[in-house]
C-alpha cells in the first residue's frame, strides 16, 4: 500500500451487498428448493428492479458489520451464518465507480419467516428470480455456485435448518442445492461416517409418517472454518 | 443497495494488497521453503516498515488489473496465478479509513527471479517475516492458512513449480506448504489416481543423481476453479 493521499482522484464508494439463500417448498412440487428474498429499487439506476438487499458502508462501520446492518434494515434478517463471498469492482458494473464487498447468509427456516414478502421484498425462487439490477446477477450466479462446491468439503448445509432436523430433512438441503435426488441408504452411511451431526433421543412425532430421528449439529464444530478471520457471529460480536 | 448518494460522509478509500509466495531453498536445510516478497515503506505511517506490495486502486481500474499492475509496478512480478483472496476493511487497520481488497499470487521459479532483492524489495521466509505495517501480518496468516487449506481440495501446487516438475518438486510444494515430511512412495500413488499431471516422455538429467521423470500440468484443468467469475490471468486480459 503506497500512503500518498491522493485527493484529486475521484472517489470509490464502498458498498455492502448480501445473497441471502433459505431452503423453502416449490410452489409446484413442494419438495425443499433454494429461495432468495430480493429488494425492490425505490430510485435510479435501475429504479423498480430488483436487486440484493445492500447499502453504503458508514466510516465507522467494519465490513461484516456493515453488511449485518443493511441487511437487517432492509429485510428484517439477522442470520447466525453471514460469511464474506467476494469483492465485485469492476468499472462499469455501476453508473458511478461502486466496490461492493458481497456476503452470504444462509438462513435456516425461523429466520427465514422474519423476511417480510411484500412490495419491496420479496422471495424468489434461485434459478427463476427476474434479471436484477446492476451486475448482481453475476454476483447471484457466483455465490450458487461456491454453495454447491462448498457443500462438498464443508458443514455449511447444517446453515439451513434448525436446532433439530432428520436425515431426510439435511439430504432435502443437498438436493435442493446440487439440483439432484441422492440415494438415502448411501446418504446415511455418508453421514455417519462423520462428527458433523449427532442423533438425539427425540424423533418426529405423529402425522402420516414413522417418526423419525432428530439429529443436532455438532456444536464442536463450526459451520465453516475461517481460520484466523474467526470472529463470531454479528450477532455474538454485537453483545 | 440503496443509491442515494451521501456526500457528507468522510470517503473510505480503496486499496489492493498482494501476497506473493514463492518456494526457494531453506537457508539452512536447503530444502524447498516458502517465502514472500515484501516492500519497504518510504512514508508515514509505517515508515521504514515492510508490508505487503500494493497501492490505491484507480478510478479507471478494475480490481484484479489493479492488483496485477501495483505490484508490476512495487515488485516486477506478473504472475499467472492471482486470485483474490478477501476484503480487508475494520475500521481501525490504517489511520485513515482503508479497504484494501487483498490478492494472492502464487509463483513459479522464473517468475520469483524477475522480483528484485534489494533495499526495497526483500524475500523473507513467510514463517520468519519482521512485524508488518497495518493488518499485514493477520493478512498474511490468513492468506498461508489458506493456502493449506487449498491444497488438499485443489491442484494450487502446480503453480509453484515451472513448465516440467519431478515427483519430488510437487512432493517438496507441499512439504513446504504443510510444514511435515510426505511418504515418497504414498504421495505417487495418490498423485497417480488423478489426473492433475501428466508424465511426459522427458527426465532429469545428469547430476549425483538417477534421472527422474518429468510431468507436466494437465491443460485441461485450471489451476483453480472459479466459476462464473473465470475471466483468465490479468496477462491474458491485457493481451
Amino acid at each position: 500500500m503506497t500512503l500518498s493521499p491522493e485527493p484529486h482522484e475521484p472517489a470509490i464508494r464502498v458498498a455492502v451487498s448480501t445473497v441471502i439463500v433459505a431452503l423453502r417448498p416449490h410452489p409446484d412440487t413442494g419438495a425443499p428448493a433454494l429461495w432468495m428474498p430480493l429488494v425492490r429499487r425505490v430510485a435510479e439506476p435501475f429504479e423498480g428492479s430488483w436487486a440484493l438487499p445492500g447499502g453504503w458502508v458508514r466510516p465507522d462501520e467494519g465490513l461484516e458489520d456493515s453488511a449485518a446492518a443493511r441487511l437487517r434494515e432492509t429485510t428484517n434478517v439477522q442470520p447466525r451464518y453471514l460469511e464474506q463471498l467476494y469483492a465485485f469492482g469492476d468499472v462499469d458494473r455501476s453508473p458511478s465507480r461502486v466496490v461492493s464487498i458481497v456476503y452470504w447468509a444462509l438462513v435456516h427456516p425461523d429466520e427465514a419467516s422474519s423476511v417480510p414478502d411484500d412490495w419491496n421484498v420479496r422471495w424468489f425462487l434461485a434459478d427463476e428470480h427476474p434479471p436484477l439490477a446492476f451486475d448482481h446477477d453475476r454476483i447471484v450466479d457466483y455465490a450458487l455456485w461456491r454453495l454447491r462446491n462448498k457443500m462438498s468439503y464443508s458443514r455449511i448445509a447444517q446453515a439451513f435448518l434448525g436446532d433439530r432436523f432428520t436425515l431426510a430433512e439435511l439430504r432435502g438441503v443437498y438436493e435442493a442445492v446440487l439440483g439432484r435426488a441422492l440415494d438415502p441408504a448411501n446418504f446415511r452411511r455418508q453421514v455417519e461416517k462423520t462428527d458433523a451431526i449427532l442423533p438425539t433421543d427425540e424423533t418426529t412425532s405423529g402425522g402420516r409418517h414413522r417418526p423419525a430421528r432428530l439429529y443436532r449439529s455438532n456444536p464442536d464444530l463450526a459451520y465453516a472454518d475461517n481460520g484466523p478471520l474467526q470472529t463470531g457471529t454479528p450477532q455474538q460480536r454485537n453483545r
